[in-house]
């Protein structure tokens, strides 16, 4: 008798981010990174292992996937057989609850909850820091998605010693993430093109590395302090450098276009006129803006007024991974 | 009885960017730079020196210019004075031949001019090296456009060796530029201050100095050897990595719009389409576009499709600086 467990985890924005692997096959990243879980962004997906299968059967939001399209979830599924010594096939049904066309990676809380369900679903009783890394294996920023609030992502050198930690779960520092979405489409460089890319022809890397460490450093305190100037600052100043590398690659490229270009611009504005706000974006054209719940109106009404309501979502700190009846 | 002198200089393009002084007040490099001149933008300059002067009077296309504005002028010709051993004002009418609107610098042209005219007006015999020397104390990319053609400005340590070498200075290699105007208004951030903000906040800079002597070691032999698709690749390249420099600096700022993103897409387009062609840009949203002199018509036609005629303009090598009677 297999029972069916279903997981829910949230989607994660860096702070410091992870742009750059040192092993590609067990996503050992080359830096640490630190992230916020995200309340509105979330994935819930159910596993059942079946012996009456005959392959993996997994949907996305109602759609079934062919067998192609599955194929990072089935190569998942296989890891978590081995660990639990299983054979069977597996029926997945994950659905993503992320505002249509958002334009946000799903991935981070894909395989976070594609993790906890077919663990348990598996039979495999993992504790949280164990749930992290396998959630790895599928994709790197989905290994801070199994913890809520502010999480840092230890590099480590092996599979064994890279995992999520959390520096502060329940987050009762009154802050908000504004995510405005410029271009719901698909991105053209993946972010694991992308970041393999920096990595091998961006003369800056290896400088990237000490200022990942000296950002973690930088943040994590100011983070527990609150200090919501070092906090932004660090961000926006770690989000710029990334992209940097992107275009001191070879050959260069951007994830920037005119919008991104145009709110950055409104976002230092805003600053300049008083309410403090920073923007971070990963490896595409939305921004996600960090502010202070109480700003939150004046900044939502200035990007709304720009760019449209539909395209602005306010979001806040959330939990981490959670398993539902 | 004093001689009023009448020099043109033509604008340059920096192939492998001058990003960050050494000295902000004899304007010595951080690092070598190499560049082409230009045959479409131009500056004259006449000076007299006039013992029956007040004060230094400066006009730029035909407007006189205040005391305040004329600043930069007026301490250049200070230095000029200096050599020259000589106390009176002088007449400075300087005409900038640069298409309207082009938001294309001119001080490389405008100090190199000057340079020429006010020595030889104050009764200098300078040879090229020592006006090369002299423009540099106006604007470091005036030390190139004393001469034509493919020129690379040696850093130097100090005022005497910091100075511009024709590498190419006859080029008879069918290439051209196309310059495309994206906006015509003034930089918000001088390319004085960016560059002076890059060296002193981005961690990447360090490595910008080894990325220009690689890039110098490059571009040289490729340009005798009239490789186009390294010259090509090392001008875009040396350029991206430029700007992310500016990324990469605290504030982070960037020089590029919304259509400076379209146009590099539009490069790459042609490039996929097999028309070989290199873009690279300075401290603004203009691109400026390298090409083999046989592809001219189809990538202009292009561009003007998409950003209109008038803000495309053809440039071929140029001159170096020149006396008129």
């Amino acid at each position: 008798m297999n029972a069916a467990i279903t997981a829910r985890a949230h989607t994660n924005i860096a702070l410091v981010k992870y742009w750059g692997k040192a092993d590609t096959d067990l996503i050992i990243p080359q830096t640490g990174s630190l992230s916020l879980t995200l309340d509105q962004f979330y994935t819930d997906t159910t596993v059942v292992f079946d012996s009456s299968l005959a392959a993996d059967e997994v949907s996305v939001n109602g759609d079934r996937l062919t067998a192609q399209q599955a194929t990072k979830v089935h190569n998942f599924l296989d890891l978590v057989r081995q660990q639990a010594s299983r054979t069977s096939f597996a029926r997945v049904r994950s659905v993503n609850h992320v505002p249509t066309a958002a334009g946000l990676a799903s991935s981070a809380s894909a395989f976070a909850a594609l993790a906890g369900a077919a663990s348990r679903a598996a039979g495999l009783t993992l504790d949280r820091t164990a749930l992290s890394r396998l959630a790895r294996r599928g994709s790197g920023s989905a290994t801070r998605s199994i913890f809520g609030g502010f999480v840092e992502w230890h590099a480590g050198h092996d599979d064994l010693s890279s995992y999520g930690v959390p520096l502060q779960e329940d987050v009762d520092w009154p802050i908000a993430v504004i995510a405005l979405v410029l271009d719901p489409k698909r991105k053209k460089v993946s972010s694991r093109q992308g970041m393999q890319n920096s990595v091998s022809t961006s003369p800056f890397y290896p400088a990237w590395k000490q200022i990942v460490a000296d950002d973690l450093a930088a943040i994590k305190p100011a983070i527990l302090a609150r200090d919501f100037t070092t906090v932004g600052e660090t961000l926006e100043s770690n989000a710029m450098r990334m992209h940097a590398l992107t275009l001191s690659a070879w050959p260069p490229y951007s994830y920037f276009n005119g919008d991104t270009l145009a709110a950055m611009q409104t976002v230092k504005s805003l600053r300049d006129s008083g309410v403090a706000c920073y923007y971070t974006l990963d490896a595409g054209p939305n921004l996600k803006i960090f502010c202070q719940a109480a700003d939150v109106t004046p900044i939502q009404e200035r990007l709304a007024q720009q760019f449209g309501q539909a395209n602005v979502i306010v979001a806040h700190p959330g939990p981490g991974i959670q398993f539902l009846d």
